[in-house]
């Protein structure tokens, strides 16, 4: 974990030119919940301020260690590698990358010990060409044609997961022990519980005439793909206890009449 | 692009006890961009509300569409799948699935023709237990262990944006469709099912002072797991009604004593 730290600081989030304080809290956020820290301001409108530290809910360690430049070129200062985001594709004739090719080119320049820049325009107007010019290839989030302006921290956070995911790659959480996992049934539980139902059924009375086969390969069917456990098990078994304890009175009742 | 359209209207963001407006814009957006449009509100604290419109930035068509329902049981109505977001591990048992394990279900699903929901939880609380058992899987989102809490509208956001990568990936899902497949059953007609069962429990005399609400969540959410069609709902109702029946007479013998 603490490799996926070190890894991590090796990444910066630079905004140029924010206009709203708000969408730089929340960006902070936003890389936070990812394990990034690494925030750049290139000139932004207005900042410190309380709106930006309102919605950071927390992460105010990332408004704080926050770089501030007045200009891009020291905004990428150190930096082997920027990627820029844009809605739209431009004039400009950079490569343009998926956010999963992004992240995958940045990672591995990070993984080579290099820091890696993720850039992200102005609110309304992007980044201008002179600013992806500085970039060595865009990263387009896929949005639809009519509707493609992401707000910036939302796309900050597409961009913040897809990396995080990267990064997480395949030392991915084996599946989630439960310490309170109960034992799953096994075949021969599974087949007691079976028969349980159907003497249930027979005593009961619910066959009618129709054929028991069918019925008891469509409850099969259904509880086989239930998986169940073996208190579920003790649960079931329960309940057709009670249900053949009613049938029985009532077939004592019957017997009477 | 018009299969996508039609398959993206097959989804809805289904968003739970929401407490801020603004939220409820943002999300509306968040969905927009990524071409979904189905929103549906289980009781909103405040809508509508201006700060939703401002937020929408120009998806007022999300929020003017939205259904609007008192509880979730009705807002997951005619959807057969319904998926919860969780940022914690919970004390409910239910499987969790990374996004894309998720989306990849809910593609599926879509792919078969069914509705599907993503959930919500309130932006403090989450989801409350009560909530998630009216859902099939759980998703996470693998946020850090120490800042795990991403905005609402966020967590919208990630689900609309894997969705569309997703369905962008196979553009041509070949849809496992079964010539002999009965329809899933739907949410509503769980909700009778369980009424049902419940009923069925007290007439047999299952619970001899044992809490019903644990006995039911337990059996909430191994039937969940199954996702039955709606011939295995009639075949257990069937069951029920014999059961219900047998205790009947009992009851009245019991009674004579």
């Amino acid at each position: 974990m603490s490799d996926l730290t070190e890894l991590a600081s090796q990444l910066r989030f630079v905004l140029v030119r924010t206009s709203h304080p708000g969408n730089i809290g929340s960006a902070a956020r936003a890389m936070r919940t990812m394990g990034f820290t690494g925030m750049t301001l290139v000139a932004p409108h207005r900042f410190p301020h309380d709106e930006a530290s309102a919605l950071a809910a927390g992460a105010d360690d990332v408004l704080e260690n926050a770089a501030l430049h007045a200009g891009l070129v020291d905004g990428l200062a150190g930096t082997s590698l920027a990627l820029g985001l844009s809605a739209r594709r431009r004039g400009v004739d950079l490569e343009e990358l998926s956010p999963r090719e992004g992240v995958a080119r940045a990672l591995a320049a990070m993984a080579r010990g290099e820091k890696v820049a993720l850039v992200f325009g102005n609110e309304r107007t992007g980044l201008e060409n002179e600013e992806l010019a500085r970039c060595h290839a865009m990263i387009r989030i896929p949005s639809v044609d009519d509707f493609s302006s992401l707000n910036l921290s939302q796309a900050v956070q597409v961009m913040a997961y897809e990396m995080r995911i990267a990064m997480l790659g395949d030392q991915a959480p084996a599946a989630p022990v439960r310490a309170d996992a109960e034992p799953p049934a096994d075949a021969a539980q599974m087949e007691r519980f079976y028969e349980h139902l159907a003497q249930t059924l027979d005593d009961i009375d619910f066959h009618k005439g129709r054929a028991p086969t069918t019925i008891m390969l469509r409850l099969r069917k259904l509880f086989q793909r239930a998986q169940m456990d073996e208190r579920e098990l003790r649960m079931l078994h329960g309940i057709f206890a009670d249900a053949q304890r009613m049938a029985s009175i009532a077939r004592g009742k019957s017997g009477e009449q």
